[in-house]
């Protein structure tokens, strides 16, 4: 099913990866997919180091990154990164720290075994930047995708005079529209369903009006992919590929604590819940002690974005080192679409890019099938 | 795109009208699909005219039913009709009726003519019963559904004693398999995104992981679709076929007064909301300011079912008469779905009958032209 993305990045199937695992990155972009690098929470050198590892093991194929910089906050100017890190702190009340901080000792979470602060890495403009300037070294580095609104026109055209192409999320028609009056070369549509920071429109509705809203500029599908048939669907409707994340978090590949990987494994499709309690804008992720705590209404209510990213930096970094110690599989990030519910085994990343294309390949011959008048 | 529910229900294609204009059922039945009456609201004597005109006009084409018959009601139990009403209605605060009663007068909904009542009709198992018992005595009648849980088993049994074939709404793979388990024959699996009674899950993940939880039951794809492409979406995935519902709410056959559909033309998939404000149960509709005022913090907050039912049900009859005066039409009962987004310009029933068809065909083929590489 080769569709206009797959001429435009040089790849064989329109499957994106999206995952912080390199080698996801790697094995998607080797089996014919394109592997998105998701940057956010890495410095810069980490950024690098991440980089430089998928440019020795990925030969000659494309592999693409994710980034968030957001047009701007609310009242938060910009300034350079340690000024507007201050700047940041300063604004979050000590309750919201302590409360954090006792949901993780209440859980058992082990300290962080030294004394370094997590920042605010790459939840701004200032701090994505130099992420970005580490990508665009990289000549296997195709497509720069926005995790969170239009980027800032220099972003866009930085990213187009170095030969690459910009893609960016939204939940909304508006949203799409923007994009593409910004120039943005691929619009990627997020239904509810999704992972991590999603809006209020499912999927079967978002994904064809964006398509027809956008037009002729490619659409593709996220929230809600984890099979051929769903595959299927979104080409059905219009979209020229799939964006998925659930898909590749349990991969033998996907760098995670087994704990991690089990609550995830475990998840139902009803287990997810849009909160705000670890970004300060609504994402999707596993229910769990963490994100019922912030919803309980004698607590501290989650701080807007970027501050509450403040505030469960540490708590992020903990539960993730940890996931197997104590309680803390209670309360840890996992951020993951409704599909987690379809996700009840561990594969490879090539079985899943190979299941997905035979799925779809089945899929279509049944179609095929029934219009034969088959039932 | 014959599937088995074609040969189950003897119908052309699988698209299945559910609807409250007997004009749209005979319409929707008469080119190939299956129109359903959704009866609740509807008393004894009015199901009885309406099955009556049906039957007059249908020609020797199968149609269905839509009842409401939940198992039970939390703290209440059966009674006669007379009985059970005069016991629920002794539990609704006043200080409810008060409040809706004054968001109708500030908007200038006009009084109802006479001093009738609402009773509670169609919304329990005491009163949905005798519409049944009116639509069995139909040839024609070849579908039950139940809207709101799986029917009791005797329903299920007198369904099926009399040669017809039950099917029940579920948004939840649990449901699903409770209504199997009963001996339902369709399942209708409903994502978010549905207008009416609706739960978490979006369609793009619900539906296939009920297709494989209940096979070889079929399920039909309800909440989304809107066109053609969404239709084969729903095929793709593995469904059996399509339950649209607001689709047919502004057809030309359509019952609406103008101002009503009005509302729903212009309405964007971001104007519904989930409320709880009419019947008690979230129930998916057009955002208003009737939703707006349940919402407030300050205001009553909406009783359970059946009880918030009472509450609304003269606003319900009296902002669907006099949808044209006043501001009436900010504060009427209009249960849609995301899709409604979609729905932008009248057309006839069997228009959109034929529409779908075609936008199938064409999505078909063009997915078959992707496999051969044109991209």
């Amino acid at each position: 099913m080769r569709t206009n993305v797959c001429e435009m990045l040089g790849i064989d199937v329109p499957i994106f990866a999206f995952t912080h695992c390199r080698d996801v990155v790697v094995e998607v972009s080797r089996a014919g997919g394109l592997g998105v690098l998701g940057m956010v929470g890495f410095s810069v050198e980490q950024v690098k180091e991440e980089l430089d590892w998928i440019d020795a093991h990925i030969g000659d194929k494309p592999y693409g990154v994710d980034i968030v910089i957001p047009q701007k906050y609310e009242g938060i100017g910009q300034a350079d990164p340690a000024q507007l890190e201050q700047k940041l702190k300063a604004m979050v009340p000590q309750g919201h720290h302590d409360f954090a901080a006792k949901i993780l000792k209440d859980h058992g979470v082990p300290e962080w075994p030294d004394d370094s602060e997590m920042g605010l890495i790459g939840w701004t403009e200032a701090t994505a930047r130099p992420q970005l300037e580490e990508a665009l070294k990289r000549p296997n580095v195709r497509l720069v995708a926005n995790a969170l609104g239009t980027p800032p026109q220099e972003v866009i055209d930085e990213i187009h005079a170095s030969g690459r192409l910009v893609a960016a999320l939204c939940g909304k028609i508006k949203q799409g529209l923007q994009h593409k009056a910004a120039g943005v070369d691929i619009i990627i549509a997020q239904g509810a369903e999704g992972g991590g920071h999603t809006g209020d429109i499912g999927s079967i509705v978002l994904w064809p009006q964006m398509v027809d809203a956008v037009a002729p500029t490619p659409v593709l599908a996220a929230g809600g992919v984890g099979n051929g048939r769903q595959m299927a669907a979104a080409l059905a409707m219009g979209c020229a590929g799939v964006w998925t994340g659930s898909l590749w978090l349990t991969v033998t590949e996907a760098h995670a604590e087994p704990a991690q990987k089990e609550e995830l494994l475990k998840a139902t499709s009803e287990d997810t819940v849009r909160s705000r309690s670890w970004t300060g804008k609504p994402a999707r992720m596993v229910r769990n002690d963490w994100t019922e705590a912030w919803e309980a209404p004698e607590n501290p209510k989650p701080l807007g974005m970027p501050l509450q990213g403040l505030v469960s930096a540490d708590a992020i970094r903990r539960t993730s080192r940890y996931a197997g110690v104590a309680d803390t599989r209670k309360v840890i990030f996992n951020p993951c679409g409704q599909v987690i519910g379809q996700i009840n085994q561990v594969e490879s990343s090539k079985e899943v890019v190979f299941r997905l294309l035979n799925e779809y390949v089945d899929t279509l011959e049944r179609l095929n099938g029934l219009l034969d008048g088959k039932a």
